[in-house]
């Protein structure tokens, strides 16, 4: 019998073997797609029937790939020939939200947007605000330990997340963490699970940390400069005020270029770069008088307004950012990190990648945490080895400036060739180690993250 | 040649053999001793030295216990015979502090207010702030994963550190983390060490989020409620109101007249118990009176100042419990923490046990947060037999309510044969074999956290 006979048999219609499905499932949101099709997907209900899947799986020796909603920039929801994918979509009840306690229980397939679309009716959200909230799940931020526009402020998923149900494996079902704000009682494997991009097991339901809506106006800022490099020294100057802004997005001149085409707004100057910021909170008025001030004084050229709506507007030029990216070409959509003080450094070596390789690299950044989007936009579906080549300058110079691969995006199968780089041989080696005390057989994600090129 | 001698040796002077330091180095500030002296105590002053002594300990298969300040109440850093300790204290070296980047790269062994009193000179800090502050370091504060009086409002350990440098069981130096606020690069081993009480290496460097000194006033109230349910439920109330204090300390009846007694003060009514909440912020007025309104709402009796002297004085009452409840007899300090709407139950279920056990169990609360440290009296140095016993049905209250068996102090010795019983024998075999991936010949704190009784 074939694996996917084995499945149906024990699992009936949720085994879906529709040409449709089979081809969805070799690709996220990336652009790379896997070379085939996998054997099955699985679209999972219950606790029980992931554990199923992961019963057969274990037994017949298969590999699975845990897919959410496919949004994923990294190929980590890739499968491809051989492979079961194992879709949490249609686990996707609130299971439980506590007005008292702050928390929220949940399973993995809802939706982010949906969640908080649920929550706001009782003043509260979940912090964690990806871009891709509308389209992404829960289970799926989770996993990759993703960030959004608010997260300087407000969190990331790390900071948000305070107990996680996992499936191993070989199908036992465990309980990581608490219900508790605090508690540090062995290991911190809830920790330890966030961020690991499906490698350690399949997040089947959580307990996430509530934060009650924040009261008060928004102020909306945005501040013109006529170089990135003085907009980078922009965005350093108000992280050095003691200003805490909830957004705090740096827009490049190709990329505000792109975005006012893509919208058919007229054309900012030549070499324009944008700083978009919010202030919330009790003093957001006061606090978006002192940002405009100290942007006035380097050279920004400042608008700024306490209408929600009209803050909307400002903002929705950075919110149209993949839209117009992915209008100019395929797209590699990079995510380096770097200290907040590092930013403008960061934008001289991605000009000096630009001149060097020949190509634009038009940037976004979260500047409010020092995460760069820098986008390498390409004909056809394959990065060509040239764009890889200008991205390992990328990678080698953020991690040079005391930072890291990936600021939000994850390992997956894109940069697991750089992944010992970063983590030298003897972390690399560890953490494969500790990936293979959940998972002995790697069944889990094979060939990502912890797959040397 | 004894491994002390093999010690002396390669590092000289560093190494202790005096009557006076092994015999120091049996206790923390649990109160419990191990049954006899540690071989040497190592003084640490580089991290060169430390991973030498790891690789001595390796090669003899010598245990080692590493100590920073000795400050612990769970028995963490005792050691016994045939253990070399690893002193961190004299690694105290503040390295790096960045004011625009908003981190600090220190040495393990610095005190925590040592560094706090540094960093106030720039006007910043580091949030964790155990009752120990003066006492303890940061390294032990990261083992520990250490929480404090503000850390409902500005986070745990967990929530302010980078990176850290570990020194394996086998001498080997890893970099974990990164200087960058944001990076999902590979499993995040930060957040493993954390909390993992000195089992899986040595921490001898760390990367630290600071924040910026809060400005605006502070703002301080008490309440006096006639019984201790009454308190908690006050403190339920704050937090359902949506009001963030900087603090919320509960302090019960027992505790409250054993402070007053040790401080020279008259008298509380009996039966009185008592919260104590601190605002802070540009709200910290506004948010005061909201709290003391919610509190007069549900019986309290509240004081209100915006004096901050008089503020101090309001909450050295809180901090004068650990020498309040010392006076009294040997003391076995808990640490249960729960869902915040859980206190008043839990409250409850303190009652029981004092019935059942015939004991009084003064107990005080970071009511914030849901974490509460009941207090056991006793006369002598071992911990009797019959208050393991009330203890034991502390913990499985605790879990029962959804909770965890420790907060803040950890497992070390005292706890870990209930280790099991909250994680369940899966999740507990499991963490132990991540422990032996850090540290295969399991050198590191033997017979702690993970040892069954
Ligand atoms: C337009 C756009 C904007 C984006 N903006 C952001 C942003 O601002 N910030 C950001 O961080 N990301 C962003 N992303 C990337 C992506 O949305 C996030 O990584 C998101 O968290 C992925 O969720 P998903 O449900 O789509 O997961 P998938 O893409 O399905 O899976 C992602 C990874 O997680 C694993 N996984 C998924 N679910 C589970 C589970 N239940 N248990 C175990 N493993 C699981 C998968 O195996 C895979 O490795 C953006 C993507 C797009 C397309
Ligand atoms: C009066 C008093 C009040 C307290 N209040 C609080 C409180 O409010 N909140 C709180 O959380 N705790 C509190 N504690 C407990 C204690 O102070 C904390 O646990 C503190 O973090 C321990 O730090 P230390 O330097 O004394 O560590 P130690 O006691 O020396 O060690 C504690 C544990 O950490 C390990 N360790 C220490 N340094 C390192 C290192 N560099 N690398 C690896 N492992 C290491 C040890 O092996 C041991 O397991 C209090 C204690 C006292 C006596």
């Amino acid at each position: 019998m074939t694996v996917a006979a084995v499945l149906r048999d024990a699992l009936g219609d949720i085994v879906d073997v529709t040409e449709d499905a089979l081809e969805a499932a070799r690709a996220d949101s990336s652009g790379h797609r896997s070379p085939g099709r996998p054997l099955a997907v699985v679209h999972a209900r219950t606790v029980a029937e992931v554990q199923q899947v992961m019963r057969i799986a274990t037994e017949t020796r298969t590999p699975v790939v845990v897919r959410g909603a496919g949004t994923g920039l990294a190929g980590g929801a890739n499968a491809g020939p051989g492979e079961i994918v194992l879709s949490t979509t249609q686990m996707n009840r609130v299971l439980e939200v506590r007005q008292d306690d702050l928390i929220a229980v949940v399973e993995p397939g809802i939706l982010n947007a949906e969640l908080n679309a649920l929550l706001a009716g009782e003043g509260l959200w979940w912090p964690p605000d990806p871009a891709s909230r509308d389209i992404s799940t829960v289970g799926g931020n989770i996993a990759t330990g993703a960030g959004g526009l608010l997260c300087a402020k407000y969190g990331v998923v790390r900071d948000a997340v305070l107990g996680v149900d996992l499936v191993l494996a070989d199908g036992r079902l465990l309980h990581l963490g608490h219900r508790s704000v605090k508690g540090v009682t062995g290991l911190d494997l809830t920790s330890l699970v966030i961020g690991s991009e499906g490698t350690l097991g399949v997040v089947v339901g959580a307990t996430l940390k509530l934060r009650r809506l924040v009261e008060g106006e928004i102020c909306t800022l945005t501040a013109l400069f006529p170089t990135v490099r003085a907009a980078a020294a922009g965005s350093a100057a108000v992280t050095a005020s003691g200003a805490q802004p909830a957004i705090m997005e740096l827009i490049d001149a190709t990329c505000l270029a792109a975005v006012h085409a893509h919208l058919a707004l007229p054309a900012p100057d030549a070499g324009t770069s944008q700083l978009t910021i919010q202030t919330d909170g009790p003093a957001a008025a006061a606090e978006a008088d002192r940002i405009a001030a100290t942007l006035g004084a380097v050279g920004g050229r400042v608008t700024l307004t306490q209408d929600r709506a009209e803050g909307e507007r400002l903002l929705a030029i950075r919110r149209a950012m993949h839209g117009a990216m992915a209008a100019l070409g395929t797209t590699l959509i990079e995510d380096v990190s770097v200290p907040r003080s590092a930013l403008p450094a960061m934008f001289d070596e991605i000009s000096r990648i630009e001149a060097a390789y020949g190509l634009t690299i038009p940037t976004v950044a979260h500047a409010g945490d020092g995460n760069l989007h820098p986008n390498f936009i390409f004909e056809g579906a394959e990065v060509p080895e040239r764009i890889w080549a200008a991205a390992d300058e990328l990678f080698r110079a953020a991690i040079r400036l005391g930072g890291t691969l990936t600021g939000e995006h994850g390992i997956g199968m894109l940069k697991s060739r750089w992944l010992a780089e970063e983590l030298g041989d003897d972390q690399w080696e560890l953490q494969r180690q500790i990936k293979a005390v959940f998972d002995p057989l790697g069944i889990l994600n094979q060939g990502k993250v912890f797959a040397r090129a």
